[in-house]
């Protein structure tokens, strides 16, 4: 087993990464907590909700299980209602642990309603997709969508540790592979050129999931990702590095219905833009494009973008949460492993679009 | 206009009170905000939303109004949805600012909108009751209600300042001044033995909005709120002195339905539950018993307890807030100035509650 460290000023906490970690994770859960809730969906819970249970036993906590339905379009205010309703109808107190046991959608919300439930409990994530492990479980970012934009609702709010075990990867379908694979290779893009050389030579391997190359790929991950936020916890600079290729994801999935496309294979099309758009703006080589889009291909994400049209295209990125007074800023690559952020005259992105089909 | 500090880990900030200090309120608008929007109940919009816009217009930002239903019961997801609605569907930013212009659920609310919107965005409070002014508009806690309970889901989240003028005071009816006076006793009782002799000589005056004697009284609560706050923000210990009265008030509250009494009717008749309970508990000699119990009703507050039954009492206690593996801890006084915690045999509160008639 692996630990990474996050040290943000909102928490300093472990992320455990390992074949076979699962099974110590009632040594994750803080002694003093009175109750334990295991927030996850019924898809997960069919594979490894007892299991977990039986490993939480050991925390000699009561313990409720809250499975929500499965999928981004229920991360929702339901949902997130669905989470109070049975802490509060259970006497869950402040000292209450809530376990995210889930991908992305799980994790982000059970987030939020840990640090919503009476003015904030403690939380531990468990994330069994591949794009949760090296992505959203990290860096305390936690949210609900709203019908007008995705994550516009939410906190900033740690875990108390992270634990990723990719055993768990073996239940997950191809489809969701790809999505993961994605966020591993844009932390080369923006990050760590030799990394992004490695996902290229190792792409085969990686969507077998490999045991040894997918543990080394959520491991760096988590590395870049754990530094990014311990330097800038709420994305007042750095850390919107790690939106690259997010820009234009968002809007794919408001413009196509949250839930049509994989957030991942919506980031792994965004980046394609996102490199076109560097290479018209700052710089990047015509090569290094190239090999964006024929890595994201790769992986097996989608590269054509959706033609949503460019006007509609602009209104869904505008009430991003990267606009600021009605400029939109994007987060683009002068060279591969280094990424700035640019505002783009909307005539320039238009045209990229209107090249792209899009 | 004087300005009392808050110097909180979660931020520091000014509370400016004084009769006209409303005329500066553009002075406490931070520069760099893209817009504001004034969040505010269609009673006070009535009575002050005209003069606040025209204030607001100088800080020179783009401005939206928006006008929630009046009361206790609209403390609620709706509201909190109403306030995103708006703000999505105008396109504010991470850099729009929030003006919460009412009482405590306004500020309640617009605080809880304002830390959750896109992970957190500024907000400034300018509570126009008196409830607010001593109150719930300093210290950063901000909420909306459960059906289960009051203020059940939340967060810690600070305002850039509270702007105070008491002489918006003099449109708010009878009870709401009463209800206002219970926190500005509480003060004296937990805090400052000598500011609570000052209300019981000036019970008349304050009642009557003499408008020294309520700046008065408004400043010496926000000192001790505000040296509470700047010491324990989250609660983790003194800052529970503050809750005196609230755990047998949040109970009134949910148990005859949110918005029946005020709050700090509920909490007036809160303190006196806690006085007859630290008597019992902690030695709170019979004198000051009584001295609490006649304020309580010299400020026109109740001071007879509903007829629950002891056990809906204490299963609505339970779900408090102040609950700790299942157990009720109470807030109560030693001697009057000074508060202590503790944990009390359901046996004992039952037996005053029949007491209390209860």
């Amino acid at each position: 087993m692996h630990t990474v460290l996050v040290e943000a000023p909102g928490g300093h906490y472990p992320i455990h990464i390992g074949s076979g970690c699962l099974d110590a994770l009632a040594d994750s859960i803080p002694a003093d907590a009175t109750s334990l809730a295991l927030v996850t969906n019924v898809t997960v819970d069919a594979l490894y909700g007892e299991r977990v249970r039986d490993l939480l036993a050991a925390a000699g906590k009561p313990l409720v299980t809250i499975a929500l339905p499965d999928g981004e379009a229920h991360k929702s205010w339901d949902s997130l209602n669905q989470v109070f309703d049975a802490l509060l109808a259970r006497g869950h107190d402040r000292k209450t642990v809530l376990v995210a046991l889930g991908g992305g959608v799980v994790g982000d919300l059970a987030g939020f309603a840990a640090a919503c439930y009476q003015r904030g409990v403690r939380f531990v994530q468990v994330p069994t997709t591949l794009l949760a492990q090296v992505d959203s479980s990290v860096g305390g970012k936690t949210a609900i969508n709203h019908p007008r934009g995705k994550n516009m609702i939410g906190a900033f709010h740690q875990p108390q540790a992270v634990v990723i075990d990719p055993d768990v990867l073996q239940t997950l379908p191809a489809r969701e592979v790809s999505a993961g694979l994605a966020e591993v290779i844009k932390h080369g893009m923006i990050a760590d050129a030799a990394f992004f050389d490695w996902c290229e030579a190792h792409v085969t391997g990686l969507r077998a999931l490999d045991a040894a190359l997918i543990s080394q790929a959520i491991r760096r991950s988590c590395e870049i990702k754990a530094a990014v936020v311990s330097q800038d916890e709420r994305e007042a600079g750095v850390r919107a590095h790690l939106n690259f290729g997010h820009t234009f994801g968002h809007a794919i999935e408001a413009g196509l219905g949250y839930g049509q496309w994989l957030h991942g294979e919506a980031v792994g099309c965004g980046m394609v833009l996102a490199a076109g758009l560097s290479a018209r703006v700052c710089g990047l080589d015509a090569a290094a494009v190239a090999r964006i889009q024929a890595l994201v291909q790769a992986i097996g994400c989608p590269t054509r973008a959706p033609a949503l049209g460019a006007g509609r295209w602009l209104e869904l990125m505008r009430v991003d949460k990267k606009s600021r007074g009605g400029k939109i800023h994007y987060v683009l690559l002068p060279r591969l492993g280094a990424a700035q952020v640019h505002e783009v005259e909307d005539a320039v992105v238009a045209a990229l679009l209107l090249q792209s089909g899009a």
